[in-house]
């Protein structure tokens, strides 16, 4: 069975809805934030931690899986699910955009790109096809189609030309599929042209995938400008689809989102800055290891229910991170994602209460105090 | 209260015994392997974690506490317990063996140690005061005396020495003890001499300690060696108090330390292996990074139940060490102290069934294996 998006309210004053997923792997409310598991893990935690914090999907990489171990070996271990101990659903990028962040290291044709691996410097390619092939093996419940997304700034021809290619990767990717219970979501490029956004959503809703992503932001770009190109472009994808903004997760970043009509988040911001020292809060982020925190012994964020706030001081913490100790990347790693999580559960509540907008305007009034 | 044990049952093959040794914070069933907390926490390991694989008792370091947070931060957070969140006992070391191991970085004198920090170098002093205000300060259950331990070899004149030094530093760790809730642990010396332990053990009994650690092993002599001196060294001690051979951990020595009628163990071994990809299984030792366990879809240990084996294949396991994934550090962690801890009440087990030296036949004939 392919993913079914269920509507169950729209916003009164914003584009923001709210709804659920139907999946082979259990409902999924949304708007939701999906964890990043890069490797077949979300670095630090198990899938118990995961799901005690309520991680309803996660999201893994198929350029690094590919790499290593190879989809062949998770294919024989059952698959990503099975391999990693992971039964909730999980959702597979197409490696696309590791690929073209490789620069020089990558060549890019009309068949795919071929490039050398970060890992041992062995020629490699992905196509259409191939990228497909590996998401097929991994089983992931949802995957992506290899797109080509362009840099910013770009010119309006390579950007057209970009979005061209894209829809016929989009096509081969189609052809190219051969797992039933996998769902292939299409993604619209354009970059910040609105016509050119308007044009690659025509041609990717004929191709009638049963998600959609707006790909080609967070690239370098000012929000202000993701935001705009936001506010047309959700307008052009069908209201009974899952809407997908790739690889955003700062709180300003997805109530935006969810303001403008998106469904789906991923990132690695929260576990990336976990593990460097720095907490989300409800007033605002905080570096662990800063020395006023020295004899601070009170939890990490006092409005926080999660097992860190619940058990840990903020001397402690520090103390694990000035010693190196792997469990404070475990309790900043926890916090932060849990914090995410919870955000958008908030978020979820308030559209359900129709008071969206005073939501973000409380949580931003304590959130910007930092 | 201090410590009390109550002897439950004395091996009739061995000098084996079984028994419990109860605390402030709960009754300590040994004999006991107690994982080690350098940092105020057991590296990768949550307290929760801890008390899943059934740990009754973790030891941490005076030395690296001392140094950093400080014992006067800890004592300000209330105490080690609850700065690291763990409510069952906790032994602390003297620092004493640590201070000793920087060589040429301190300087040893009747008065104590001097010695430079290996994190900022700055100057620092370790007297049996000191040690005890540390440790005092910590809150532990179990606290040791500061003790001079003499490298292997030695030469008679200098252990002889050292054990007098060392019941003249155990006199004045006793005099400084200032808290009534903390059971201060002697420390026999005597290095590899039958008449120089006896003098030693003599010497601290008339001290009427709550019990007793067997001190100077594992210091790089023929394991033989320490089980001769252990044969001879444990029978000097009351049979009412409990008997701890620091520093210990491989499965050979526990269950010879257990044979010559030890009752608690420490070692960083098991934690330090898993972080470097051993594990101990049921059939041996096992190098995770082995490329033999590539595609291997089998459990870590097949006879295990803990919550890796359970969970995950030798060739996950794998992918998350070539990967450089702290899930994988976690996992083997989890699974080494697990295996201990679980091999220790299986000694239990097989003393109170009167069949202790058929159990151990019984795990070397599979240990050995591999």
């Amino acid at each position: 069975m392919l993913v079914k998006y269920e509507l169950l309210k729209e916003c009164s004053e914003t584009k923001a809805r709210l709804g659920k997923l139907h999946t082979n792997r259990g409902v999924i409310n949304t708007p939701i934030f999906m964890p990043v598991g890069t490797q077949a893990t979300v670095k630090t935690m198990t899938p118990e931690e995961l799901k005690e914090m309520n991680a309803e999907i996660i999201l893994s990489n198929t350029y690094h899986l590919f790499l290593r171990p190879g989809h062949g070996l998770i294919e024989k271990a059952g698959g990503l699910h099975k391999f990693m101990n992971w039964d909730r659903p999980i959702l597979t990028d197409s490696g696309g955009f590791q690929v073209f962040s490789l620069g020089k290291l990558r060549k890019l044709s009309e068949e795919g790109a071929t490039f050398n691996s970060h890992i041992d410097g062995s020629k490699q390619e992905l196509t259409p096809e191939k990228a497909i092939e590996i998401q097929n093996a991994l089983d992931s419940d949802i995957a992506m189609v290899l797109d080509e997304c362009p840099p910013y700034p770009a010119t309006r021809e390579y950007v057209y030309n970009s979005l061209k290619r894209t829809t016929r990767w989009a096509k081969r990717c189609i052809d190219a599929n051969n797992n039933p219970n996998q769902s292939l979501f299409g993604i619209v490029q354009g970059g910040m042209y609105q016509d050119l956004r308007e044009e690659s959503a025509k041609e990717l809703l004929e191709l009638d995938f049963p998600g959609y992503a707006i790909g080609g932001l967070s690239v370098g770009e000012p929000k202000n400008l993701m935001y705009e190109v936001l506010e047309y472009t959700t307008p052009l994808l069908p209201k009974d689809k899952p809407r997908y903004l790739m690889g955003v997760g700062s709180p300003d970043a997805l109530f935006e989102g969810v303001e403008k009509g998106i469904d789906m988040f991923d990132c690695v911001h929260p576990t990336r800055i976990g593990r460097n020292g720095t907490a989300m809060t409800t007033y605002g982020t905080v570096n662990i290891k800063n020395a006023k925190f020295k004899e601070d012994f009170t939890p990490l964020d006092s409005e926080c229910s999660c097992y860190t706030c619940r058990n840990y001081t903020r001397a402690y913490l520090r103390h694990l991170f000035k010693a190196n100790e792997i469990l404070g990347l475990r309790l900043m790693t926890y916090h932060n994602v849990h914090f995410l999580i919870d955000t958008m559960k908030n978020i979820r509540k308030s559209l359900e209460e129709d008071r969206f907008m005073t939501y973000k305007k409380e949580f931003f009034d304590k959130y910007d105090q930092s």
